[in-house]
């Protein structure tokens, strides 16, 4: 079947409760031209689009012009800018995938995970009152934004050190702990293991679509996002679970001054989007026509890390990587992860990113990852089109490297 | 008349076309008891709540699950996060207020002003490529938060270096204009001006209801909130006027690492709210029952201004700025200026802000702003019965200063 376009097109299965997504808005792009450059560089999670439109109006969320005038989301609060509806439906769907936990925990929210990053490391790092700046590491290939996000403003407080593994350095540090791992979809511990570290665990992807549950994380720190949850990236909303009472004062301290809030439109639509979730998720609860969030996306990745590994298989050209079978406590089965991303390894010697531009495949490079340019990381959640495109371009690859 | 309750109850005054503020909504709060603590400390605009609730459903936006769940909203903007619609509203509203010249402007949406301001500081100084941070300066009495907002993270970049008319130091340095000012509501020009001066203006004030617009800004880069313009603060959407397309490119890469985008719901709420304003403007577009955003809003500021001149002129414990009588070009008529901060002085040797908490009246003190403690920055933006219950018990203030 190597090269065959039959194996290759995805098409929308119907699920258990006969729901077929349908592509009728103007949102939706026309079919892409065959030639059509194709953007996988971003995590731009479109794949669940598909989702939401079997909802229809079912979370449709409205705004009239007199709500919501205020800075104050709740004025009482420790974060005085959290909504209550959406602390609520956190703590909700916490408690329904059973994948952190929530009592005793401060909820800061952010305009998306990465302004929470930034607030950890405010909050972790002013707080020692260090002539010099903490080290922040993370083991590679570690998330490429993480760089970025701690030196763009050249931080007296904090700096970035590079891989955990190598870190060697006396003195407090931060590391950031990203389980399941962002590119490669590994479940990770701390690398560094000192008397002065402290942690950020960035568990962005640690959902039933993603990875087995196998339990609810507890750590001091610990980062979410409904872009990655939910897919409404668009929305720009991150939450953060933090167990020290100082610790969260000054994250809210940070995104105080920083942009004194989060959008409470984005917040409102967020808690809405949330509770359908875990309504779907309730066998009491969930209308008949409404498929379970985390089993129809985890339905849809299934396929497309199918479908890959097949193409993969067949050119010879590239590895990717492989998960144990583990139980996922949401599930109630032993499953395999299917990550977000696809990291995928080229031949010894070839740059992977440079091989896939030359298909009009932007993918991001291993070397912003910390790591070697024989890697790429590839999205995994765009829109159906676009990953039909990119696995029947992909076939083609291996053919060009045997010497067409 | 003084310390007549009758002179001092604000009534909501019937406009031109007779619509008056319905307050029937379970988000207005009961009443206030006679000796709640009064918070006008934040500049938090709820005055505007009574204008919005007039057009009932008229700007209502909806969401449905399905929209907006991309990062982008218009890839092949320069600003690939602005919503098209934003855009199209923004420059529309600056052409009906002629308050910025927006022609061969790039127009970048923040998460509110306070992070455009962070993007712009990082934008100037980090093309500079300095060893040293650049000095950040502004004339006393400067915005509150700007030296928190350029010192929190301890940048190498830039660094808070205070009042502008004591600045003495070579080499570059970046000055924020704040036209009309916060907190004393007076029209500026940088006070600096040397060779190596980068100008940021924060026009958040420059609007018909609190300042004659005398002309059409064109400053390198112009700062404005949809906070002060609309009243709709829990939005956090700002947006910055800038001429050279570098500076605009920078401030996208900054928005980028630190919150990737701008909330698309906050967005396109705004640029509805936005559009409603310009259409009450018109008089072709202004459906009947439809109040001018602007009159309207000036209109209570007009009466809250005269309210507290009345009482301060009463009570004699007081001073308050004064401003010019100048043409506007928006109203076409002669105005004065009413912002939205009275900038209070006691008599010499009083801590204002203490004696006004000691009545339960929380301000913002002078010292704050880089200025006296006899000074008080107080909220003109408040609710009605916020402000209605400040003016009562500041006439009893002076009962107390004569020796009660």
């Amino acid at each position: 079947m190597c090269g065959s376009d039959q194996a290759i097109v995805t098409k929308d299965s119907k699920l258990s409760s006969g729901v077929v997504p349908e592509a009728t808005d103007a949102n939706l792009r026309p079919n892409l031209p065959v030639d059509a450059i194709i953007n996988l560089d971003h995590g731009d999670p479109t794949m669940y689009e598909s989702y939401w439109r079997t909802l229809g109006n079912a979370c449709t969320v409205m705004f009239t012009g007199y709500q919501s005038l205020s800075y104050f989301a709740n004025p009482k609060n420790l974060c005085w800018f959290l909504e209550p509806k959406l602390e609520e439906e956190i703590k909700k769907l916490h408690d329904v995938v059973g994948n952190a936990t929530v009592e005793d925990y401060h909820i800061v929210v952010g305009t998306g995970s990465s302004q929470l990053i930034q607030a950890a490391l405010y909050a972790l790092s002013d707080a020692l009152n260090e002539p010099k700046p903490v080290n922040v590491v993370s083991a590679t290939p570690y998330y490429s934004s993480y760089s970025e996000v701690t030196d763009f403003v050249r931080s007296g407080l904090y700096k970035w050190a590079g891989d955990a593994h190598n870190f060697d350095k006396d003195g407090p540090y931060i590391e950031m702990v990203t389980s399941p791992n962002n590119p490669d979809g590994v479940i990770r511990e701390p690398v560094v293991n000192r008397a002065q570290g402290m942690l950020v665990h960035d568990l962005a992807y640690y959902w039933p679509q993603y990875t087995p549950i196998t339990g609810p994380a507890d750590h001091d720190i610990m980062l979410f996002t409904v872009s990655k949850c939910t897919g409404h990236a668009g929305s720009r909303i991150g939450w953060a679970l933090v167990k020290d009472i100082n610790v969260a004062r000054k994250m809210v301290k940070f995104i105080e001054i920083n942009t004194i809030g989060v959008s409470k439109e984005a917040q409102q639509r967020a808690a809405k989007i949330l509770e359908v979730i875990s309504d779907s998720c309730s066998q009491t609860v969930r209308p008949p026509e409404l498929d379970n969030f985390f089993y129809y996306s985890q339905h849809l990745l299934t396929g497309r890390w199918k479908k890959l590994r097949e193409i993969v298989k067949c050119n010879g050209l590239f590895t990717l990587p492989k998960f144990p079978l583990q139980y996922c406590n949401f599930t109630g089965d032993f499953t395999k992860a299917h990550p977000a991303f696809a990291w995928m390894k080229c031949k010894e010697g070839v740059d992977c990113e440079k091989l896939f531009r030359g298909h009009k495949i932007l993918t991001r490079s291993g070397k912003r990852f910390g790591s070697d340019p024989k890697y790429v990381r590839i999205s995994m959640v765009s829109r159906d089109e676009e990953f039909d495109l990119f696995v029947r371009r992909l076939s083609t690859i291996h053919e060009i490297a045997n010497g067409n």
